[in-house]
């Protein structure tokens, strides 16, 4: 997958992340609050805790976690529409969003949570290509610390992560395939992948598009080889960040 | 992948689809209109033309293939608000009809349409898993026929279709991998993913999720080749039906 | 009001009905579901069963009936927006769907019915005028299939249905009145009323319009009477159709 | 149709109108501004000029007559809600409004109208039964005056009013056809009719509901006759207001 | 402050308020409906009393004043779209409401007045500018009225007003302060003030916009002046009309 | 005006800034972006530039200064509602995005800007008092900045900028006047004053609100003197800031 000379305008190796960056404790109010960086992509996320659980799972004794996905108006390279304005979230925020609380509540166990509700905001500061994969591999940070003030609050007595969760986007252009794209790489592609894995080594949401022409299976195998040592990547870094 | 004893409560094989069915023709104004079935699950597949671009696509010579989805208020088990009513749709049914517009356009020359929209409205009118992966498949049959409408009436020279498209759903049960989930099937699965394939043996759309435990790469392989000999046999099935 | 020669385009008498058909049970998870035919309108009714009454009832120990009204975007000659999608209904359609309620309400014992609700869905798959009446003929078949259920299941002893209601259109076209008008028709009239009316030959609902001229008391007289014969027929079909 | 005794609660024979008055150039910024009483129910009618037609009828030549209906929060017995603060017209409303509209429009000439738009606007000020019907009442001597203002200022040369239009409600109470319902009176009606004509003595509008039992035919004429001969009234009084 | 000769349109000297008016019992079914009149402008200001309190409030056995603000369609010069059917509330009229509201509960003892709301509904049949001033005073008195219904009937032992409110607008035009601006004079005005005080004497609400240039302090000072004495003048008229 | 122990939590002398830092060039795409900092406060305000202005400046040669404000849904001490799922903006960020646009506008010559819009957004990512003076101080910088570009740029002669613009809150708290209140103080305040001034020391815009009870003319003086002060100390910052 290495390839004898640098073929990405950054000058990166097809299988090298960008560079990766997590600041804890980035707003003061949040219980959990991290501003993730993949090289220019920047999202801050939130974790906050409501002491109690939505309506579909009250009395059920379990919890519930869920994600809210925005875009600054100037995020972008010409300022996109502010969503809160035109009165509605588009349908790209909502598949994001969802995506995000799924994968998230993947590794957690919601009957260890108790009935209370963690929300994840994850809100892009400035955006250069995989703001999905930043959000959920940042907010997988904040969801740690804001376990870790319930911990260390006495709210909860045993933690209900169940292992870390981080994602990735890969995608094929001319052939070659790339790991984690930034918003010229992805234009560019002609198919677009992104992968969310538990540290387990497991898949937990796998989501491909051919954007140009449809892939075969040996090149999406390829893609999902270069997947799996990414986020492998990922859940180091975020073992250190959370060390710090 | 076969079993010796049936393990499914419709006595299907693990690697069967449901009885599979198009009525072309099913309603009288659309320039496609299809009824497909997958087993219990009926989805209304309409194709309508317009004869003119939306309007990111005005002045480039090429159209636009675009796809809107709904649900009546009793395909289900029990009713579920009507959208029209609520005053917005949900994000799942963002999602899908986003899903089926991708699926459609991956095989369509959007520049031999010329600047003329198909608008494709998938319809359920009786829900039993699978809604997604109906539409598309069927979606694909309604927009061949107001193709070979255009084709007859000589707005068109030459088809704008490059091939086929169609989906289907596979799911992992207790280990065991599915094809073709109904609804007991789909709530019952760890994991489920949809594949969109062209009939070249391309993937145009992948999206698989962990409902419960993340999967391995060993089940993710069985599962696309599960899914990858059913989308042959749904490809064999819409080339019969529009040789009718 | 019969004619020596036939004034309409397909060949009816002013005063004939055109071919009218109740499929029962053609979906399987509503309480009761009929698709009814008027000629080419077609309308799906599903009266769904929700054992709660809404607020304005709760408490009385008195039930409620209510009806919501849809159109496929593509049930029209033209296709028109999707209601859900522009995140509001019509007025059109507001002004059906209350008929529709308070039509079923004049013949429901809501005492009788008991602190429950039936929820009228009517989905216009094929629109060829004439779709509020076909839709109140048919979801009064569908009301008594789910009434029967109730029965059936014994949630009911005794069953809250008075009696039957059907509706038919009437027009007025260059003088002469005409009977169940399909969509030219409609469109060329320069009267047109719906009118429903009970089987012990009351009326519940008469709405007159003038699209061209006004009309004169004995045109309206005219009209009148042949709503009244025209609904004779279509209790006497309701009444066959149950019994089959 | 008299009674010997009054056997109405403000002491009004059956087949009497409400005290009826019409104010005319009530506020100073409309074409046609007028203040509509029947009996305690007071609309303000406002007609407004505007020199473009809607989207539907530019190149055309004709013009359009449009209306709008509201009821100020208080108007009513008990505070109901604002609807610019819910955020969206009731049911109700749009078919009020929509009613009024095609009422006025029964006695223009579009065409003679020319490329501009009336909007009529109905707000209740006070409301104790019969908004609808004062509504168009008053509607048609605002727009009367709007017309009146064009003659004048040269904007048209001959008037487009083909007559003068007036609306009556009628109901059925223990079998006594009454004419013109205050609010208690139309609460406990078993049918309420609402009857739109022209003063040429043409129906327009007729819009019958059973909000108890149905009613029978012999009733219907009853209530007929009562509103033709309380709409004969009406038009008097709008000759007379126009002349004043 | 006082001018030779009369600077304004219609004849009034700087510091003078046009000729105010307060119509008591304008409509019959509000607790206090008050018409009032600065001038041209008239705002109908109704007060209605609701037997609990906003769920903010709910169990502090205090109360709430709210206040809402509309204006009707073709209240001005030109028609302006209807804030219902466009389906929300433009910026400026949530300004302004929530001005009124805050300006009222300045006055207003919550505690004393238990757990009640009073709705204030305040509006513009015609407008001359200042509606906002119109619609605070003319409030008040719409509230005591209320207040004293109230009392009246044994619901309150003590009255909850604490004093009275009232509300002006001043402005600068070619360096002139001038008091109580009407429609033309506020959109030559470089800057205009809203001042709402209590008959003590206070300040409750300052809101002073530089339309044109800014404005030194002096300037403000002046307009302070101006406001102070309007004000003062606008409460003995209170006096006056709820003494009539 | 300063007090000889210091009477805040913090430690500040009464009529002393919180401190104030301007970190310009915040994020990358934008041609003005600048986060500012007023204590715990922390709005990210960007400016982009459109080439053409709103609808209603089109062919007068003129541009347009237009805000928005937003809060990110964990900016604050508790989470609130997103404003984009809500489906709309409230009322008080109307009003702030309003005042923020006005007070720009004050500091623009919009002929000279020519026919483009300068969107300025202003996101709060941390929130601890006065957000909407933090973003109008802020704001006028990115403002700079992006005039700056644009005269780099060439497409501007000469700037439009006519001065600078800056804003402040004052606030009575038992008695004393305070500069520049935080969270807490805000709350705990009778009286709290929003103050905008430009660089030549006049007023633009002026807000004061009585929470508790009424302020005289002399407090209202207080204020005011404070406020002027804290405003030029403001421009200084301002002027190091682009300066730098």
């Amino acid at each position: 997958m290495t390839s004898p000379a640098p073929l990405r305008a950054d000058g990166r190796a097809a299988d090298a992340l960008r560079p990766i960056r997590f600041t804890r404790g980035y707003t003061m109010h949040a219980e959990g609050s991290v501003l993730v960086e993949f090289g220019h992509t920047r999202v801050l996320c939130t974790a906050s805790v409501e002491e109690r659980a939505p309506p579909h799972r009250r009395g059920t004794g379990a919890g519930w976690v869920t994600a809210e996905y925005g875009m600054l108006p100037r995020a972008t390279h010409t300022r996109s529409d502010r969503e809160a304005a035109r009165g509605k979230q588009s349908g790209r925020t909502q598949e994001i969003q969802r995506l995000i609380g799924r994968s998230l509540r993947a590794v957690f166990d919601l009957q260890l949570l108790g009935e209370r509700t963690i929300h994840l905001d994850c809100d892009v500061l400035q955006a250069d290509g995989g703001t999905r994969t930043a959000a959920i591999t940042g907010a997988w940070v904040a969801a740690h610390d804001a376990v870790a003030a319930l911990l260390a609050g006495g709210q909860l007595a045993r933690s209900p992560l169940r292992g870390a969760v981080a994602a990735v986007s890969v995608g094929l252009q001319a052939g070659a395939a790339l790991l984690d794209l930034d918003y010229r790489e992805d234009a560019a592609c002609d198919t677009d992948m992104n992968v969310v894995m538990t540290d387990a080594g497991h898949f937990v949401e796998l989501q491909g598009t051919a954007e140009g022409s449809a892939f075969s299976r040996r090149e999406l195998d390829a893609l999902l080889d270069l997947a799996q040592s990414g986020i492998a990547q990922l859940h180091a870094l975020q073992r250190a960040a959370i060390a710090a």
